[in-house]
């Protein structure tokens, strides 16, 4: 590790001198707190196809793919074509525009529960709105989230997103009881949670892969037995799909895994790296949005924003998803394969020392500590070893010109292919060699 | 009224169509919900200038200008240059980036409140972390605001908005008992509210200008003895400019108003109308949200969002600051002297029968009712005809090109000249004479 750290920065000096002058501007240097890591992140110069490139001209191939939104690798051709076509016509109408219709007509074909579409700029936007939609329309007040789920810094869903779970994300929230947690795939605490909850719980918030808990896939019978109880309790089940929506598949999860959902939440891949956030509901509980049908009293107030359905961000999305599916299922097959393959070659280097979680694209690196043998929620996630894998990222990306956040899953894009699996191999039989000495 | 809806239908055959495509897709066929008006809004192709033109090529002087975020007009082309130079760098890094830190230079020395900075994608979310801020450091809980107050869909701000303020804005709020609500330049109100809670205030959350709620400026007494209030009793003093910070001079109006404010938020012109929100704050508050210093016990958690501080957002409002800096004084001279020709011109063909709001480059104008002879809050909003308003502005968008948002406050950007005004005087001239028909 000391010599991941000299040989960083050595080369990142300019990224040090940039670092520097951003803590004095920014809190702690950075906007996200995530993308923090010692002894300073490098400053990103421009990026384009696998590649980041930082002020010291530094190449990293990436595996953050900015928050995991580009499925096609940074700088996609099409998108850049149609976004500069788009910024010669103006950025910002503030009204309705066409761009928004043809994002729609793709969204709405793909995606069945999106009967009704209203788009934000954000996920945490469109996690808060669906909060609100369970409440006004179940006049119920509790949600229920996933142990290590994390839908955006929004008040209405922060809670149980960071180990230990008992304790609060953040100082400055008021109304954490609304909110209860369950355990990822177990489905008897769950139901044994729900139930206590049962009479006021307005729905249940689930992210079919844990992102940010750590890449874990639910099972099918977990997801239809929480659906199944959410339904007869006549609380909202809600997908939240902002990582998974077009990630494994044109469209979402839920229908491949014969889910119904109420609504689902759609951001990242969606928008081809421009800031988006959509709600897709069906018709019954999007309309009670309608603010021309619902007066002051009846209706549910979401989708603000100025920058809300911007022409950038609909044109940008939409190339993404016609470039997609033009595609079709090549793209899906070789991005998901690179994925088995990453992890196979993973597997057989940590000599199964590692577990490694994820599906299709998305891989993760755990290092197991206190007996664990199998990953299934993120309290399993949080008894691994997460320095270990903070050390293995960042040897990637000290020696090896590797770049996964530290910590964070890794996504696969249209842009890598095998020769990466094998560098990463190169580097992670490098790292096992240097960490063991 | 009818002529105008005929002729309005008439030219924007094309914008219906597409309308009841919107309608299918999406729930009252907008997302921003202020964006709907009768009987259907245009669709807007393109941008430029001082124009939007919609899809069946009317063109319209917008005085809307992206929920008034665009001070140089549509399209200002060194933000076009520089954004698609930077589109071409990639847009989606995910990681820090240096036009982030050019930004900041430019806003810590024009807004000296921002010693340190936080950068979001919405105004929303800038406001949210605010008042997760402001309970964290006071560990208190109210939050007061101002009746008409908009500071977006937030729910952590979301009470009175829009008249009737004692009613809720929306179903499924579960913890408005926490948010108080004053009454904007009414000193004696405002102190005997705060003075109830003063035990458990965080903050309170002004804008010195009541954007949304009807271009209603505070008084400098006012927001003083607000803040003398707040200081003393040790809640935090935050002032939302999202709509004033770059509106009136190159910086905000609160150190012009000799004010104090603990933080300041900004949004739209800082991002040249690329989605952006800023939280700028005193160093010793703002490090509360440090996650370096501060263990998941004491920290505050914001600032997150996969688009926060995008390389393209981060660079377009750069230059558009640079771009401002550069015109000098000469920019706000000429908008603001062109904002009070417009009053003047109005005030006068409507023979002080209205009553013209605003500062400088922003104006509205209320048609008083119920023996209404100041305009000093949004109650006294609430007692105009806004139906009138309605139908004065969507006169002037039928008949002259002329495109307010139905309802809300115009905005004068550098594109427009005063040329605009005598067609603003001619198309009153002429809804005066129709409406008295």
């Amino acid at each position: 590790m000391e010599n991941s750290i000299k040989t960083y920065k050595k080369k990142t000096k300019g990224s040090a001198r940039l670092f520097a002058k951003s803590k004095k501007y920014h809190v702690n240097g950075v906007h996200h707190n995530i993308r923090f890591f010692e002894p300073y992140p490098f400053v990103t110069k421009s990026a384009g196809g696998k590649f980041l490139i930082d002020v010291d001209s530094n190449k990293y191939v990436d595996y953050w793919m900015g928050h995991w939104s580009l499925v096609l690798g940074h700088g996609a051709k099409n998108i850049q074509k149609k976004a500069i076509q788009q910024i010669k016509n103006g950025w910002m109408y503030g009204t309705l525009n066409k761009n928004t219709l043809i994002l729609s007509e793709k969204i709405a074909k793909a995606v069945p529960v999106a009967e009704k579409i209203r788009y934000v700029t954000t996920g945490t936007e469109a996690t808060m709105y669906t909060v609100r939609l369970a409440r006004a329309i179940t006049g119920r007040k509790i949600i229920a989230k996933i142990d290590g789920g994390w839908h955006g810094y929004t008040t209405d869903l922060l809670k149980t997103v960071n180990w230990p779970f008992n304790q609060s994300e953040s100082e400055g929230l008021v109304d954490e009881k609304h909110i209860v947690s369950l355990p990822y795939n177990n489905l008897e605490k769950s139901i044994a949670i729900l139930k206590r909850v049962k009479k006021d719980l307005a729905g249940i918030v689930i992210e079919p892969v844990l992102g940010g808990g750590g890449a874990i896939p639910a099972t099918k019978d977990y997801l239809r037995c929480i659906q199944e109880f959410a339904k007869k309790n006549d609380s909202l089940f809600i997908l939240d799909e902002i990582v998974t929506g077009f990630r494994f598949r044109y469209g979402c999860l839920y229908d491949q895994m014969k889910l119904d959902p109420d609504i689902v939440t759609l951001g990242k891949i969606v928008g081809g790296g421009f800031p988006i956030g959509v709600i897709c509901g069906k018709e019954d509980i999007m309309e009670h949005a309608n603010t021309s049908t619902h007066s002051k009293k009846t209706r549910t107030y979401i989708g603000g924003g100025t920058f809300s359905a911007n022409p950038l961000s609909m044109v940008a999305g939409s190339v993404n998803l016609d470039t997609i599916k033009k595609k079709g299922n090549s793209l899906y097959k070789k991005i998901n394969s690179l994925g088995d393959e990453t992890k196979k070659t993973l597997s057989k280097i940590f000599d199964d020392d590692v577990i490694i979680t994820g599906k299709g694209s998305l891989f993760m690196t755990h290092f197991p500590k206190n007996n664990i043998s199998k990953i299934t929620n993120a309290s399993d996630v949080a008894k691994c070893d997460a320095k270990k894998l903070h050390k293995y990222h960042f040897h990637m990306i000290a020696n090896d010109g590797i770049f996964f956040l530290p910590g964070k899953l890794g996504a696969i894009s249209d842009a890598h292919s095998s020769v990466d699996v094998k560098s990463m191999k190169k580097a992670t039989e490098r790292f096992v060699t240097n960490f063991q000495k």
